[in-house]
């Protein structure tokens, strides 16, 4: 068998594997291999990996090889994650209770609350999703990017579906949500942003229509005051504008032990100026 | 053809499919089918769908019927997400660019603060990941379960490694790392827990050695001097322990359009007892 995807052992063909931080192997797949000489491969693969003692075998397999992924399920691997272009399929060889991670679980979502210095917030309604065609009025909100930072994210959506320039404040609360999404979970992070320009141009895939509404007019709105979650939007969102509340801001951080820039958002105000509470 | 997951229509196969709310169908695979007759049904119903302006189709498929990924594959899917027992595969009908909701991103850890009344706080020393055999004291930490709220999954994973019994009180502050678990994001929600039981019962699995520290003690160890977000964390927990600080509180708020109850975290404290800051 020739492939790069193995090495040859005496008479064992052995996978290709580099070791992960938890007494396990991964194996990436690339080249193409006959699958009766793979499931031989992978048979006496894991027989030495078993000798070793390794616990966890991750097979990241791309999707031009999807031929394999039955032969890799009867080997008992299951299905850990897949992205478009791949799939992983995970083993756990000892007899003990695996300790595999959970797959990422949650999307992120954001949401911007954006008001001008004409106390005009600035709203939309959607084309599509449950409340389309509701007539309901909401803050522009999307979906984080893969890889995307929060603060850069909803800066992002903001001048995707409305056209405006903003800068980001703060974030004022968040919002953890179940089985939004299939089985997936949610957490929905509402953002205070500055606007930094105020000539509209709606995205027209997405957006049915876009404007800056008085804050006033909006808090009355029917819909808003029977959308219990709109209502906690509003009042942190006016909190804020009356500098009465203090949200969390992002914070560069440095990891000591993977090379790694990361942001932890905290309340800077009351590390700032502490100030005893009233309660 | 004689398959639960097939309507004929004519003389043509439709894989049985119920509409999304964006225009698109779900295909739930149940029955094994044979790959060819399969694959016929599949180019049929695409068909089918396109003459009825669909746009986007998923199809999950139970890793029991692992041998049709690549036939899926073969018409154009992609692949969406994964769970342990099945694959969610993607295709886009219509020629424009796809508006198909990006996969889960983030995981979602959690870390407890936790300080009994002789000023000590909990902390552990793990068997394994980057900081193992370092010597490095750190906070009880976890993972969220799947449809786990952040409040709950912090009492259960100090309870798992520690054996402390306690009561959730507020979310400190968040961290937001990326490409922490292949290319998946990492959210993890620092969090003050007040404790309800003192004995330490360390879980054997994942612990080396658990206890309660003083607080002073653990502020100077050399290595969480040298680890800037441990540094963070102790600043956030110490103020919050003075009581100047206010971190996000859990509300829980009904959706007016989905049948479903969530938490929104916010400063409940600016909210309740408002004070002009002093910047």
């Amino acid at each position: 068998m020739a492939s790069t995807d193995s090495s040859n052992r005496g008479n064992i063909e052995v996978l290709k594997a580099v070791n992960d931080d938890h007494g396990g192997v991964i194996v990436e797949l690339k080249a193409p291999m006959d699958p009766g000489a793979f499931s031989m491969c992978l048979k006496a693969s894991l027989l030495e990996w078993r000798n070793q003692g390794i616990k966890g075998v991750w097979i990241k397999l791309p999707i031009e090889l999807a031929g394999l992924v039955q032969h890799i399920v009867e080997e008992g691997f299951w299905y850990h994650h897949a992205e478009p272009s791949y799939l992983m399929l995970v083993h756990w060889i000892p007899a003990t209770e695996h300790t595999i991670p959970v797959n990422a679980t949650h999307r992120v979502g954001v949401g911007a609350f954006v008001v001008n210095d004409r106390k005009e917030i600035l709203v939309v309604q959607e084309k599509s999703g449950t409340s389309r065609g509701l007539g309901f009025w909401k803050i522009p909100t999307g979906v984080i990017n893969q890889g995307e930072d929060i603060f850069a994210g909803v800066v992002r959506e903001v001048k995707e579906e409305t056209g405006i320039d903003t800068e980001f404040v703060e974030v004022l609360a968040f919002r953890q949500s179940h089985s939004s999404f299939f089985e997936k979970s949610d957490l929905f992070f509402l953002c205070m942003l500055h606007p930094l320009s105020f000539d509209i141009q709606k995205q027209e895939s997405e957006i049915e229509v876009a404007q800056w509404m008085p804050i006033e007019k909006y808090a009355a709105e029917p819909l808003v005051q029977r959308h219990e979650f709109s209502k906690h939007v509003l009042a942190v969102g006016l909190a804020k504008l009356e500098n009465t509340y203090a949200g969390f801001s992002p914070v560069c951080v440095q990891s000591s032990f993977v090379d790694q820039q990361s942001y932890i958002y905290l309340n800077g105000r009351d590390l700032e100026h502490p100030q005893a509470t009233s309660l």
